[in-house]
């Protein structure tokens, strides 16, 4: 609409091809979608025993649920088994990546549907996808009353959807060369090859620090009051920056110190986890030296302090709930989690503007973190550092560095193109949601709550003592699609629709 | 704060000074500014004269005003008048830029201290850097019983705010390579040689035009029925897309027919002077070639297609009201005038949102319009289309167009660096007022309409209904600060603040 009288002339023909690819074969992402399918099926026998173990016969629901699921993605899986998987394109892992983060939450719906909930598709769908894009934004109340089972399984995919995260942001955005996330590509552990086998293999050694750091958590819970069923889902949600609870009042239920601890894993949650490899291997040195790691640590310590500042001048409030809460709700914004405590917009103006721009930051690449990401706003403002040089020197050379590496223009205008995006999207999606009949401050905040997947919004209705439910289904629809394309961080969503990409 | 491990090194040292030049010297600074408060004092008869010609005592004001002006810029003038000025250094240019526009407003607010309005500091300078950066808020009321005088000042300053900006624009933005605007360098006439000489010479010619449209815009509201006083004050506000009206009710106080003049002006003072200059020596190709004109004339009729349609469908109202307060307020916002005929808040959330977004649109370069502007929209998409090209086919090299012309990465980053500024100079602008306890709507209305000079806000203190007298002292002068910051693009102001920018 905006580009009339401009063009793009791709001045080498349409590049090579990897040797051997197929595009537009989409046998191999079937296979791939088939098994991550019936694998999600076979996760359901998990929330199915604890049914059974409650003596409830909702355990039924995620029986049924799971039989549909393994035998419908068994099936996909063993008739595409023998496609060529070798050398996948760009346009296929394009594909794969986007298609897996919207068909897997159509299965995943499936036990909200037919189980306690009862919901309809709209609503069973927005759930499953706000659990596997780790949103944390929910249309279900009463969760208390609700089976444990299903408890169990929201939590779960929050979890499932971290890990899919970190693996997405570890090798298929660097492969991708998304929204700059190419500059993490040498780092990302010493694997080459084949880009499947390659993900399996960082999706296990992930795993494994994943799994410890969860169960960390779960003791940690354990031990400030909560009870086993209680540590173990919050700790599920906590990991994958989630925010999922087991409770309307989300932390508004449990103790002052629970709220430490899950701040601690909130913010660990929110660091590179190839950091963490690192450091099980004896070197410390690249966590403390990286500079996204201090760039986030110091911001929130920032914003700590300035919030906690705020609310005690000119109050007679003691220190430490005050401290508290500004610690667990400013570590559950930034981190995208999006767990509540109080409900902070009753702080003032001044709060509210604060959280909502705090949502746009996230944590570390590399993490179970969305939206912008501190290294985005490192190299952004590295960016406007050099070009300010440049007014000052026009023919001096000024090359921006990252983590002590000069970071190439392609790498900049990658980061530029994913901010705009990120920006125009945002206004998009606030503009289509007003037109559902949401008031501004819904509509903006919701748009961003989406995109940048934290969980609650602002205002009265999906604010932090709010709930969407009360959202109409084009409402509930446009939020998923915003999840969607937070998650996939933007350009995949906008690539599959541009012409010039499927241009052959 | 956010740039932690990074740095920016310069290769090639500070670059070469233009030869000659004196850095930090500010006596032809001065002399400038000496030259232009002494010309704004001047101009101050005509308001004496209109005070006169009422027979109000109220002349008095503009004489002691006037004199306390002349007097001072003419001594500065002279006291400056034999200063080196036929080399000016960089930083001189960004110096002199961003101080006249700090201090002509300061002189400017004399009236409205001893006027009539009586107003304190903070409400004149308010008034005056409205007036000055065309933006058009106001803090005024009660304007239907002001001396004439006064009301005529306030148009008068958006009159002269409006060829500054056309000046900028075409001389100082592109000699100083701020957010893209260098991509106009070459198209700025034929003239060439020392800034100051040029910058007069296209200012005259300049104004040619300006007056032409001036007299032909207030003909034709005279022909729609206002009075000579009415006519005359709009025709000044409407050419500088400025906004400040005689009545408090805007152009609510106005017929129909007046509301199409105001959009046909109001449109037309939003395409590049330069084309103008171009017609009127018989050149009509470049105009209607010119991708900015043409993608901006595009947007503006499809919002206008689309809002008429939302409120007629499922409503009974007839075609033409509708149709016209779409016309009038879309090109009002648009354009960043600021004129209101209507509440268009009452038009549903969608409305709300959709003006809001379209004042972060602003019109053409080279016209007296401000905000993001259409061709650095252009610029951005275009960049993004290289960016996805880049996915498909790495190795492509997609050069972005505009107008026909290839686009330099050094012109990319910069409108990119100037979108990232005016974004985060949006977001900061908003925690600052909301800061002063100002809520979420009004806080990011008012630092939008601030930064992009548009005039009214959102919500019901400042939006179009409104008026900026309620708020505190602070959040005046924050707006006055989002104002200077707007009209200079941004980059000027951050570019001296920049440590890199003095280091020598």
């Amino acid at each position: 609409m905006m580009t009339g009288g401009n063009s793009i002339q791709p001045m080498t023909g349409d590049g090579p091809q990897p040797a051997g690819a197929i595009p537009f074969d989409i046998r191999p992402i079937a296979y791939v979608l088939g098994l991550l399918i019936a694998a999600l099926g076979m996760t359901m026998i998990v929330p199915m025993a604890m049914d059974l173990i409650d003596g409830s016969d909702h355990a039924g629901v995620f029986i049924e649920s799971g039989l549909i699921t393994v035998v419908f993605g068994g099936l996909i899986a063993l008739a595409t088994r023998n496609s060529p998987r070798d050398n996948l394109s760009i346009q296929q892992i394009f594909l794969m990546t986007t298609s897996v983060w919207l068909v897997l939450p159509l299965f995943a719906a499936l036990p909200f549907m037919v189980g306690a909930t009862e919901a309809d598709f709209t609503d069973a769908f927005f759930e499953s996808m706000s659990g596997l894009t780790t949103t944390g934004s929910t249309v279900f109340t009463g969760l208390e009353t609700l089976p444990r089972g299903l408890l169990l399984w929201r939590s779960m995919l929050q979890w499932f959807g971290g890990v899919g995260i970190v693996v997405t942001g570890m090798v298929f955005l660097p492969e991708l060369r998304v929204g700059g996330m190419q500059i993490f590509r040498i780092e990302s552990f010493e694997t080459e090859g084949k880009i499947l086998p390659r993900a399996a293999q960082i999706a296990a050694r992930i795993s494994v620090i994943y799994i410890l750091l969860t169960s960390a958590c779960f003791f940690a819970y354990l031990m400030v009051g909560m009870d086993g069923f209680q540590a173990l889902n919050h700790a599920l949600t906590t990991l994958s920056t989630g925010g999922f609870s087991t409770s309307d009042a989300s932390f508004g239920a449990f103790s002052g110190p629970a709220e430490y601890v899950a701040a601690l894993f909130m913010i660990l949650a929110s660091l590179p986890f190839v950091r963490f490899v690192q450091l099980m291997a004896g070197h410390y040195a690249p966590l403390w030296q990286d500079s996204q790691v201090r760039t986030f640590l110091r911001l929130t310590a920032a914003l700590i302090v300035i919030v906690t500042a705020y609310r005690l001048l000119g109050s007679n409030e003691a220190f430490e709930p005050v401290f508290r809460e500004a610690v667990f709700n400013i570590a559950s914004i930034i981190t995208g989690t999006g767990y509540a405590s109080v409900d902070y917009q009753l702080w003032g103006a001044f709060a509210v503007m604060l959280f909502f721009l705090m949502g746009l930051v996230g944590g570390c690449a590399g993490s179970t973190c969305c939206s912008v990401k501190i290294f985005r706003y490192q190299l952004l403002f590295s960016s406007i550092k050099s070009q300010i040089g440049k007014i000052h020197s026009p023919h001096g050379v000024f090359i921006p560095r990252y983590n002590g590496r000069p970071v190439g223009p392609d790498v900049l205008s990658s980061v530029m193109a994913f901010f705009l995006v990120f920006i125009v999207t945002l206004g998009v999606l606030s503009v289509l949601l007003s037109m559902t009949g949401l008031d501004f401050v819904t509509s903006v905040s919701g748009a961003a709550t989406a995109v940048a997947n934290i969980g609650p919004g602002l205002g009265e209705i999906i604010g932090p003592a709010g709930n969407f439910a009360p959202l109409n289904d084009t409402a509930k629809w446009l939020l998923c699609l915003g999840m969607l394309m937070g998650r996939l961080e933007m350009l995949t969503v906008f690539a599959l629709m541009s012409p010039v990409f499927w241009r052959n």
